[in-house]
């Protein structure tokens, strides 16, 4: 029985040995480091190769190394058998929160204006007058702890989520009156949603058209749920002002991309909220050992749903 | 019976008018109108001129538009009979922590170092492993709403306080030697002591000296309590690296001072957390009521103590 992290682009030897630390018995590998492909039960996976599932006959389940399972899902050749779960500890969704918290709260308050003032020496004292209301595209894990951190600072927030159920005090939408609804409520409209057929491309020119002059987009999902050309139109008509985005369609963003050079647009390449080592091998092992014991891993979605 | 607002430099007539509306028989007036200082039962001050209110025989309390009381309480000429309190509400203290959030996050993540990439074209995946240590000089009203959100994000908070009491989950310190040790403990080291006797000048060499190589200094608390120069020499030495400073001995801060060009300071224009003016007229219309009621106004403080 053995377990195997598959994540190319990723620099894993820490996790590895934290994960060896936490279970001194393990036979942990390394793709491409296989060996006899029929031992592993788990794959740990972060933009795995494509058709890798397949290939190991004793694989159970597949766990993501972060939030999404978005590309070990649309993995055509994935076997329908397998239990697919996620590495999403507190630890994950509390970085995202701070991401998006410092993101709003800088350009509520206008940080960089005062940056600008003092190389200029100029003494100019300003305060937004009312808190900015706050849209969550997506109400999970990470979307609950936005909107705790978000209400905790005394910021109104709308949620929108596929069933419309969302945490407590919380203004909920659903449906695509309620997706109109809530661009039009929103100050900072943040998209969490996971990609799925239902949300590829919901960042659109419709959307856009709905959201306040002046608010301000951000993408923390997926590249795919925005439709890059609307997001250049509608930035020049004001409907968003401006947009944070930390995902994109493809990545690395090539150098070419409109996005480097926009003024509207602030860019983060994809570390929101990066796959927190020390957490995702204390979670990794114990998913591992659920497995083996038959369980299902930590955090099992649902494949029909996507999420 | 009448409320005076003394408030020189600030623009008042907003309060007012929403004072106004919420008590309309009020007889209200702005210094320095004020016609029958007989009447004046109580006073909204803000850098209130000295001695105003030893010439005003019928008042009762006043109160202070902001959270500190200082230049209230140092006022030589003021009653001793005087009960003096603040509108120090909700709101006020979350706008504070969100100031506070998006400064640490935003050096903690290094979001800054995200622009000057994307001005380059360059996609440099990084983000921090731990969490910053926090440690909160002051865990009044204030300091327990930042406490709140910093646990929110999975943050470790200590506090420093009198009386060594504070918030569930914040580890407290107190005394000289807890200040040392809070001083060694924290990544962001932010002050919101209110300005006493015994916090004048707090902020110095010996307490730099135990602070962590590359930790930040954030001062919301009064300029009175930092020693300006001893601040460039700990700059100079890494201890801290850098530091966030929203008040100073002289505001506005005048032109020929070096803080405005140092590298490792920021600067922002007392405004880190402005009175609300809708939250204020209502605190402050609660408050002059209950004084004519023969109550004590919201937020009073221990004089004695000096907050």
């Amino acid at each position: 029985m053995a377990l195997l992290i598959a994540a190319p682009h990723r620099e894993t030897d820490e996790l590895a040995r934290l994960m060896v630390a936490r279970m001194p018995n393990i036979d942990l590998r390394t793709w491409p480091e296989i060996s006899r492909a029929e031992d592993i039960r788990f794959v740990l996976a972060w933009q795995a190769p494509r058709g890798l599932f397949a290939k190991l006959p004793g694989l159970q389940a597949v766990s993501s190394l972060g939030a999404g399972v978005d590309s070990i899902i649309s993995d055509p050749e994935i076997p329908s058998h397998l239990a697919i779960g996620r590495l999403a500890g507190p630890r994950l969704a509390a970085n995202m929160a701070a991401y998006l918290a410092s993101m709003v709260i800088a350009r509520w308050k206008d940080l960089p204006g005062f940056m600008r003032d003092q190389q200029r020496g100029r003494w100019n004292q300003w305060a937004p007058e009312h808190p900015p209301a706050i849209g969550l595209l997506g109400t999970g894990q990470m979307g609950q702890k936005a909107a705790e951190v978000f209400q905790s600072l005394e910021f109104p927030v709308h949620g929108y989520s596929h069933s419309g159920r969302g945490p407590d005090g919380v203004t909920m939408h659903h449906g695509d009156t309620g997706l109109a609804r809530i661009a039009a409520a929103s100050d900072f409209l943040i998209n969490l949603l996971p990609l799925t057929a239902q949300t590829r491309d919901i960042l659109n020119q419709d959307l856009f058209a709905n959201m306040r002059r002046g608010s301000v987009l951000i993408n923390v999902g997926r590249g795919e749920q925005l439709i890059d050309a609307d997001l250049v139109k509608a930035l020049a008509k004001g409907r968003p002002a401006c947009a944070v985005l930390d995902v994109f369609r493809q990545e690395p963003l090539p150098p070419e991309h409109p996005f480097w050079a926009h003024p509207a647009i602030s860019i983060t390449p994809h570390c929101a909220s990066i796959t927190l080592t020390a957490e995702a091998a204390e979670l990794a092992v114990e998913s591992y050992r659920r497995v083996l014991a038959g369980l299902d891993p930590l955090g099992r979605v649902d494949r029909s749903r996507g999420y």
